[in-house]
C-alpha cells in the first residue's frame, strides 16, 4: 500500500492556505533585497511536514483563537527554514531542494543576517500566542536544536562515537522540532495532559524516524530525488545511522577511513564509500530502526479521540517510512 | 563635573551580581568546548550597561516576582552578547574588548552556532519572565536589530545617504535594546502607561547618544582604549555620524572617496581619513548631537517618581557623553 501526504493535507487545506500567507507577510516587509530572497526561500517550500502537524495536533483541543494556531504552526516553519538558512552555511552547502542556497549566492554575512532576520520573524510569531508555556516551548526547542548542530560539528569524523551520540544528534537535528510541532498546540488548546504528552510522544518518534529516512536517502537516492548532491553528509564528515551499521565491521571501518581520510592526493573518494554502504545490509538495519520509530509513533496516538486528524497523523507517520522505496 | 557610573552600579549591585550568575549558569552547561568560550566571553564583560538600565527601570514599579526582573535583565544582556558574536563573524573583526573574538581562533561556523546558542539561551531567559508582552517586545527588539545590521550591510560606502539612514542604523544597532532595556522591566511591573512611554523614550534617546559617542570614540580614541583597532568602521565602508559630517563639503567628499575607494594599490589609507575627520570640525558637530540626545533623555524622566533609580537613570545619561573626554 502507498501512503500519501494527500488525504492528511486535504483535512488542513484552508488552515496551510492561512500559514502560507502569515509566512509570506512576515518576510514580505524586509528590507529589500532580503525580501526578495527570503521570499522566494518561502516559496520554494517543501512538504510543510511541520505546519500540517502542528495543525493536525491542533484538531483535539482547538485554542479558543484559532489564528495562535495559525501563528504557531507559522512560526515554526520559519523557525525550521530560519536553522536551514544557517546549516547551510556551516556546511558550505550550495543546493538545497534543488535551487541555489542564499548561502551560494551570497556573502557568508548576508546569509548569517538572512537566517537571524527569519528567526527573528519566527520569535514574533510564536509570541503572538501569547501563551508562556508554548513560548518557552519554542525557545527550549531552539537550545536542543543549536545544541545538535554543535555535536554535528564536534563529532565530525569520529569514527568510534557510540550510536547514542547519533541519536542525540538527530534529536536536536530534527525530532525537537517535530516534538515542538505536536506537543506545543495541545499546550495552546489546554489539552488534559495524557493527550499533551501522547502527541509530544509522537512527535518524537516521528522526527526521529523522518531524520533517519533522511540519512539512508542521502546513500540510497540520486541527486534529482534529494535536490542536493547524495553523500554530502559524508563528505562533510557527518557519521549518520547507515555508516555507523557499516563500520561496526572494523574490516570495513579501516577501509573507510583509508578511502575517506588518508588519501595521498587527499581529496576522499566518497563516491565509492556511498556505493559501498548502499550494496551493504546497512541500509535495511538502519531502515528496520526508523520503522520501529514509526510504531512507536502509531502506539502513541491510541490514548486520543478518534476523531479524523489522529488518522491523518498516521498517514503522516506511514508515509515516511514508505516516502523513499 | 565627571560621572561615573559607580554610583549607579551600587544601588543595583545585588542584582547585578545575580544577573551576573544567571548568564555564567546560561552558558556553563554548554556543549564543550563551547561552555568554555562562551563563559570567557561573559566574564571578559563590559560595563553591562544594558542590564544596569533595566534593574534601575525596574525600581520604580518593582514586579511581583524579582527573580524575573533579574532574568529579563540577563535575557537583555544575553541577546546583546550574541548579537556581537555574530557581528564580529559578519564584519570580520579579530578584536573586541582587547581580546580575541570567537571569530579569530574558531571557524566561522562554530561562531555563527555559538551566536545561536547564546541566542537560545536568552530566548529561554526572556520566556521565564511568562510575560506575553515583554516577550513580544524582545522578538521586535531582535527585528530591529537584525533590520540594523542588514541596513548597515548594504548601506556601506554608499557616501551620499541621508542622515536619517544612519539614525536608522544605529537604532537597530543600538537605541532599540536600550529602549527594551528600560521600557520591558515597566510593562514587566505594570507600570502606569505614562511611567512606561517616559521609561521607553529614556532608553531610545539615551541608546541614540551612546551610539554616537561610539562612533566618535572609533575616530578619536586609540586602539588601547577601544579594545580594537580606530577606525574599524570606515575600513568595513561604515559611514558614521562623523564621517557623514565631514563629507557635506563634496570637495572633502572627492578626497574621502579618492583615498577610500580609489587607491592604485587597492589599499586604502583609513589611517589618513581617519586623521582628518579627527581634526575637523565633524567630531564637535557629532558630539554635540549626542549632547542633544542626551538632553532629550533627561528631560524623559520628568515624570517618573524622584527615587534613587531615577538619579542613577540620569547620572548614567550624563556618564554616556563624558566618558570620552
Amino acid at each position: 500500500m502507498t501512503v500519501s501526504l494527500e488525504t492528511a493535507r486535504a483535512l488542513v487545506a484552508d488552515d496551510l492556505a492561512a500559514v502560507e500567507k502569515t509566512m509570506q507577510k512576515a518576510v514580505g516587509d524586509a528590507y529589500d533585497p532580503l525580501a526578495e530572497a527570503l521570499t522566494g526561500l518561502v516559496r520554494s517550500g517543501g512538504k510543510r511536514v511541520r505546519p500540517m502537524l502542528t495543525l493536525l495536533a491542533g484538531r483535539f483541543h482547538p485554542p479558543d483563537d484559532h489564528e495562535k494556531l495559525i501563528s504557531l504552526a507559522a512560526a515554526i516553519e520559519a523557525l525550521h527554514t530560519s536553522t536551514l538558512v544557517h546549516d547551510d552555511v556551516i556546511d558550505g552547502a550550495r543546493l538545497r531542494r534543488g535551487r541555489s542556497t542564499l548561502n551560494a549566492r551570497w556573502t557568508p554575512s548576508s546569509t548569517i543576517m538572512a537566517g537571524d532576520f527569519f528567526f527573528a520573524r519566527a520569535a514574533r510569531l510564536v509570541a503572538e500566542t501569547e501563551h508562556p508555556r508554548v513560548i518557552q516551548m519554542f525557545a527550549r526547542a531552539l537550545e536542543v536544536i543549536v545544541d545538535g548542530e554543535l555535536r554535528q560539528a564536534f563529532s565530525a569524523r569520529d569514527w568510534s562515537q557510540p550510536k547514542a551520540s547519533y541519536y542525540e544528534r538527530i534529536y536536536g537535528k530534527t525530532a525537537a522540532l517535530f516534538e515542538l510541532a505536536t506537543q506545543s498546540p495541545a499546550a495552546l488548546g489546554a489539552a488534559p495532559a495524557a493527550h499533551e504528552e501522547a502527541l509530544r510522544r509522537f512527535g518524537y518518534h516521528l522526527g526521529m524516524a523522518f531524520q533517519i529516512v533522511d540519512d539512508v536517502l542521502d546513500f540510497v537516492a540520486d541527486e534529482a530525488t534529494l535536490g542536493k548532491p547524495a553523500g554530502s553528509d559524508l563528505r562533510a564528515g557527518i557519521i549518520t545511522l547507515p555508516m555507523y551499521f557499516y563500520i561496526q565491521n572494523p574490516k570495513r571501518r579501516d577501509q573507510v577511513i583509508e578511502m575517506i581520510e588518508s588519501r595521498p592526493t587527499g581529496d576522499p573518494i566518497v563516491d565509492e564509500v556511498v556505493a559501498l554502504v548502499r550494496e551493504s545490509d546497512a541500509i535495511d538495519r538502519a531502515m528496520d530502526e526508523a520503522r520501529d520509530f514509526v510504531n512507536r509513533a502509531l502506539d502513541d496516538l491510541a490514548p486520543l479521540p478518534a476523531i479524523p486528524a489522529r488518522a491523518a497523523l498516521a498517514d503522516v507517520a506511514r508515509y515516511v517510512v514508505e516516502r523513499t522505496f
